[in-house]
């Protein structure tokens, strides 16, 4: 275990610092926004120690089982955030702070909407941008890339259908009846397509659509030990997300605009629960990689979107407050142009600067929107 | 025509079984769910019988004649069902009964809703997960299903249009002024693009766009008897129609749902109305011919927008029922969802498994917003 | 100059006839549909005129700067009327009359609606319809339609996201607020994708996307010459904007229809703004080169959207009538769906003659749309 740790030693040092940091902070009774910005920033290098230690167990496990882990822990930060902003949003509303606990859950359905326009525009635009300063045109697998729109393309009728019955139950308040139903069918429905998707690129098609992968290089920890950093970094980004998420209702009001909950949950919790997936995908376009570049941009889109959604959806059962798949139209209205820009994008194959270029201002366009959102 | 007969006689078997039982049942007072039940299965042989006669007489009259023959009877089915429905709501409103009168209409708009989406979503989905459970990947043209992706994406311009209409007009109640109109001149440019569509793939490109028709087989059927099976057939199919029909109001309310008539038209009469392509398309890619599977399913759900659908607007007029292109903003999305997960699987000219239990999601998912349509 | 006269002296017999006329008629006081009609003919040789002195300047300057000089006075002809339009509603709301400065600004918005669909569908449309009844299929670069289309998504997104902030204000009247700020901001926005993209077409990657500009022919004019053609054609083309502006008032209430400006507009003025393009994206297609009409139609929908709209939101500033990007749903929609049209019909590079029906077709349906418009 030494070994192993010494191997990779740098990876621990930073959450050394910042969780420790954070707590403290928090502790001392600073300002939420201190508190805000010192947990935004613990998290970044704990999702990419989970990242870490996922692909280590994935090593030993083999391919098959090395994706499921992928596919399971690979957006497992945002999957934590929102599941602590709603267990926090029931305390909220057991304690009769119903305002809050709205709030919070507009924050986490926001955050889906986030991470999904975020991994498609921000993420994939900056890969593209910095890849193609460097390379007049890059390549990438059309077959895959068409798989992952067309599962966003399923996405996008599992939250229209929600969305139809809250708009046409407007101005009668309160939840249209049959939404929660319909919410549990389609997600079911989303996770069955998510598990038989597995099952098509893990193993009846796993010759066609990998190309994320293929990478097989040698494990350097131990099992135990790549499960025991899992196990640990799992912990640590519930208990920096405790602290972020308990913070969020003293920073939104300062950001003086009239729907923070939405801007935050869109574009400041989505690039904190994706910095991970930043960081990777843009390394990789810079280095020419750009087939795994677009994968994890994609993919990271498709499980939020036909994994974490779900699960939230099912979880917030237990909660005692039911999340539905009816978002704002803002919010769904963002998810459908994001999907068509990478739909268009996507056909040829190829990619350069002015792409990146085109996906960054689409999402400055969005971004726009929510800052201004009536 | 002994020899005729005898040479294809197992055809004849169940609606000469069938259609007495149907009627015998009707006569004899049963529920009307056991009549409908009835008639809905009294409806797919003859419906399989009238495609038999037209392919017969097809062979005699050459490609040419033998396409048009197939682009006016390949959905004579949902159009005569349709057609005895507008009747009997022409009746029902003279008799005074309105309520009924606009059930009926509204059935047979959703059943137009259910036959586009269903051979797309259902179809075409079971179709490509049955021939994926045998074949790896199977392959068909790409042009051909753009060209009918084309076709479809003009049918949805063709109905958004009235839709705005209605929305404009939303809670004044009645019909928007203006609609009419739009709905009547909206129809005549639909056939406009359907006879040229004829001229283009059977005369000036047939060489290009004909891959569902290039089986020559000699007939088995004189021309005189083709024409026989396919009037008296025809005739079959609207007598059996009548009961279908006369029996829908009263299994309706047995739904429990909110809006049954919706639900009965998109998913229970579009599936009996459509069953014979169904078998087809289903037969053809266990065969490993996906592109006679594509072009049944695409081809019926452009037959549907571009030819039932505008007839069935001109026809309401001489029943006194105008029936307007303005459909259920539920509906339009419907179809609108079911030509953009089409467009994007059309693109790459094969499909696999999991391409067809995507397509059934989508169904699936469709299904259940129309079941707790509010 | 006598030379360069003499070499194309047939360019400048037109104008020398129709501008006195036009002139004339308005000193007459002749009714106001007679000077409409005789302005908005003497617009378009003055565009041709335009058009072709930009060419013969951009010879001289190499294809850099050529490209940017079409880039930049290629639709000059919509800018300047729609400026006048702008400037003669500011005078009439300075007069009192805010109903006839409301009815010019509606006018100004339909006429950018009516230029993006006119181009894709109208101009577009006949291109292919002309061009395919002399050849069977023609061909076009994929590639450069392509970035046209992921262009027009991007407007399109900038389009959607001001129109949502109307739709959820609806009702409560005035202009949303954040509105102008949102539609100033993303004005901002698509300039500076229209830049980047000329930097990206003009000089990073002008081997792969320049198939519009690759004659190089000899120039037939001095370029003073040319300077002065272009400056006087330009105060001209002003002058009988002055004109044309002058008596859409006049002509709108003889239409008849329940919204003449917005078909006057989307229709009438479009027509007339783009009549240069038809006539060269259409002479182009009867030669069999597919790709410059297409590169024609597309550039041009692409620069109104990306240059002209949002030039005009900020000139609109000046002139302290603010210009939003909220169109009317109706436009919006009719902008997304010849979008969808184009971008399916684009995809395989080749057109025939049924593709431009179907063009033709759509845009026969939202001219209707609009006609009816309630």
């Amino acid at each position: 275990m030494a070994r192993a740790l010494a191997r990779r030693w740098k990876l621990f040092v930073l959450p050394a610092i910042l969780v420790p940091v954070t707590l403290g902070l928090r502790v001392a009774g600073v300002s939420d926004l201190a508190v805000f910005a010192a947990a935004g920033v613990a998290v970044i290098p704990l999702a990419h120690l989970m990242g870490i230690a996922t692909e280590e167990l994935g090593k030993r496990a083999g391919p098959g089982i090395g994706g499921l882990l992928n596919a399971t822990f690979g957006n497992a930060t945002e999957l934590i955030i929102a599941l602590v902003a709603l267990g926090r949003a029931a305390s909220l509303a057991a304690a009769g702070n119903t305002t809050g606990a709205d709030g919070l859950v507009e924050v986490v359905k926001a955050s889906i909407t986030g991470s999904i326009i975020g991994n498609i525009l921000l993420v994939l635009g900056l890969s593209m941008l910095v890849g193609g300063v460097r390379h007049k045109t890059q390549k990438f697998s059309v077959r895959a890339a068409e798989l992952q729109v067309t599962l966003l393309v399923l996405a996008i009728v599992a939250l229209v259908m929600p969305e139809l019955f809250q708009i046409s139950y407007e101005g009668a308040g309160g939840v249209p009846p049959g939404l929660p139903n319909v919410s549990l069918g389609i997600s079911v429905i989303l996770l069955v397509a998510y598990v038989l998707g597995l099952v098509f690129s893990l193993h009846t098609h796993k010759d066609v659509f990998n190309p994320v992968t293929h990478e097989q290089d040698k494990p350097l920890w131990s099992r135990n030990f790549a499960l025991g950093v899992l196990l640990a970094s799992t912990a640590l980004v519930g208990l920096v997300a405790e602290v972020l998420v308990g913070a969020v209702e003293g920073v939104t009001p300062a950001l003086g605009i009239p729907r923070p909950e939405l801007f935050m949950g869109v574009i400041v919790i989505a690039i904190i629960g994706n910095a991970a997936e930043h960081g990777a995908a843009i390394m990789m376009a810079w280095k020419n990689k750009m087939d795994l570049s677009v994968g994890i941009a994609t993919i990271s889109s498709v499980q939020i979107a036909l994994f974490v959604t779900p699960v939230l959806v099912l979880a917030s059962l237990a909660f005692g407050r039911p999340l539905t798949l009816a978002f704002e139209v803002f919010e769904l209205v963002a998810i459908i142009l994001s999907v068509a820009i990478l739909a268009v994008l996507a056909k040829d194959g190829e990619t350069n600067w002015y792409e990146g270029v085109l996906l960054l201002l689409v999402y400055a366009i969005i971004g726009v929107g929510f800052y201004f959102h009536p």
